[in-house]
């Protein structure tokens, strides 16, 4: 059953395994714990009034324990990067890395929990179970489309946010990346036709976002194609999307669908042709998102169009969801939100849109780097903003 | 919905509530987050090949991710403290406290887990979901006759230690102190006829660690009196304790049971008169443990018993959960035991008794403080041991 010291010592000379080595985070008591003194404070007796009062008004809870600051990042290690169904152990160094980003970029504290169940009945139970818990739920790495029910009947059974990261991180920060793009192109999205490669988690939020924002047209393809109304098979995220995307009734593949189209948003996972890109309007707009390999080699994407971007950090414009999910989950659990509403995920995409003044935007810089400082407080202030605007907040 | 700033600023007066005010614990990063390629290892690309090596050998979990270290603190708020059924949100105050305690004296990160739901099933079911997320579970304030079969059932149906600490820390803590109450009146367990007031979780681990450790006898009452075999309407727990206690073939109230006993160990929440203490043999040992009122005062008790024990921190002779359960969990993890045995709540016991020197020993110490830095490590140690010799340990 053990492992022999050397083969955890050759891993170690990687250093990505030495940095994991016992894993990336602790708990730490906020609070002292020296002496008989301390813990009659801490635990008991003194714990059981603070108990009490809570027993006789339960929002206090928010007030005196870690619970209003604590997200779960809940996974079924079923879409684990580009790794795929991997299983919750093996989940388990995304989820603890997500907990950092949390922590690191927002001072949100998160505790990574990866389910040993994969049915959609039994993950919504589950969360709903541990729900008390927690000040928000970020659910990570769940294949489509299961993603969507969950995080739909999540929504309507708890009472603070939930918020899967894959569909909306990324379509926030897509988002913001489109509005600058249109900005340094002179454009509004309203002038924009867009192909969307990829109807799973992230490409059927992004394209929800595009049509709340007000894009002119958008046509979303999957593996078979563009979805239409009528085309036979679709199950009902995707019959949603055709009643509500591709006014133009295109039919084919996406790369016919480029032709004359501004903008490409890739999260497919597949490759698409320089011929396609070549054949997309005067300004085009490109973002190749899957990763590790873009859709589109970004230096022959800029060969066509006028903004690239990929989700590398190895290339300009890198569509990070680090940008979004740390300051929106901070401004929801700020002001006890009970949920994340669509008009915040826009308000944090304009916020981050703005964080690039009029002076830095180039077609190399639509984005912030996720190491600005100026990221998390706009989009933190945005989302408190909107929250309150829309009536979900408690304080 | 929201509170007046003034309620929660009149509920700061009290030091309990100023200390408990926005939690008392948070998550820390053990790893820098401080650019991008700090970025790269600890989360994309680098966390990948982590992720992949778990996938193909899963028990390298253990070695990269913080689940090895981390025990979840469960309960589902129906017996807390001295309380009762308080529900999920007003008891995390006290599993958050539990976590300080789990980290403060041995080092063990916790994450206190609060549930919504009570139903045996629906707890069972839960946590083994959650388990891959953790190194052990730590059960808590769940009500009897509940905890028994849900310990049972968890502790079958995964191969990570599974701790009721309501049953075992109590268990443990007080058969140290009894071993040394023994040891100071010359006697052996072998030779105490002991009587334990309260048949639930705690009265019912007590017994089952004193019979493991060789008690003369002894007779356990519930609030129906002494647990006989025959009588009727006996849960199956209590018929299981019937048939293994009470060789005496006692019945009547545990007040009679007391006259000629050596031992009385109370855990009912009741009380006992100073006359049925009296009527205890010479040399008598009183564990008067209800908190905060004991069964009968330590100082009358005194009066009639060579040794006394209760479990508040104002008095000699504290018997305090926190005496065992970080060091049994420290020394669990650190071999990655894959069950606590009975063998080592026996042997955490020994080695907590040991830590009092004969030089030490006295009626007002057979226990030594939760602060007495030999504790964890000598716990820690005899828990290791037995686990390599019980063959639970993975390594």
């Amino acid at each position: 059953m053990s492992h022999s010291p050397v083969s955890i010592e050759a891993l170690d000379l990687d250093p990505a395994f030495a940095l994991h080595r016992g894993g990336k985070m602790e708990i730490r008591s906020t609070v002292p714990v020296r002496n008989a003194d301390d813990l009659s404070l801490a635990y008991t007796p003194g714990v059981a009034k603070v108990c009490t009062a809570i027993a006789e008004e339960p929002e206090l809870a928010a007030d005196y324990t870690w619970v209003s600051n604590v997200v779960a990042v809940v996974s079924d290690g079923t879409a684990v990067l580009g790794l795929g169904d991997i299983g919750p152990a093996a989940a388990m160094p995304v989820m603890e890395g997500k907990a950092l980003l949390f922590k690191e970029f927002a001072g949100v504290d998160a505790v990574p929990i990866c389910l040993d169940c994969t049915d959609t009945d039994a993950i919504i139970e589950t969360v709903v179970r541990l729900a008390p818990s927690f000040g928000g739920i970020n659910l990570e790495d769940i294949s489509a489309p299961r993603c969507f029910e969950i995080e739909d009947r999540l929504r309507e059974l708890l009472d603070i946010p939930v918020f899967h990261d894959d569909q909306h991180g990324t379509a926030i920060v897509a988002l913001a990346a489109l509005k600058n793009a249109a900005r340094l192109t002179g454009r509004d999205l309203g002038d924009l036709r867009a192909v969307v490669a990829g109807a799973g988690a992230s490409g059927v939020a992004v394209s929800r976002i595009l049509l709340n924002a007000g894009i002119g047209d958008i046509a979303v393809a999957d593996s078979r194609g563009i979805v239409y109304e009528g085309r036979e098979g679709l199950n009902p995220v995707k019959q949603a999307l055709a009643r509500d995307t591709n006014k133009a009734g295109l039919r084919g593949t996406t790369e016919e669908a480029l032709a004359g189209a501004d903008v490409f948003i890739g999260l497919s996972g597949s490759t698409t042709s320089e011929e396609a890109i070549a054949s997309m309007a005067p300004d085009a707009i490109v973002f190749a998102l899957s990763n590790p390999t873009p859709e589109v080699h970004p230096e022959v994407a800029r060969k066509h169009a006028r903004v690239v971007a990929t989700g590398r950090s190895d290339f300009p414009n890198q569509i990070n969801n680090v940008l979004a999910f740390p300051g929106v989950f901070r401004g929801a659990l700020d002001v006890r939100a009970t949920t994340i509403t669509e008009n915040m995920k826009v308000a944090a995409a304009e916020a981050l849109a703005a964080v690039v003044g009029d002076d830095e935007l180039s077609p190399d810089y639509v984005i912030p780097s996720p190491f600005d400082k100026r990221v998390a407080p706009a989009v933190i202030a945005a989302v408190t903003a909107q929250a309150r605007a829309d009536g979900v907040a408690r304080r």
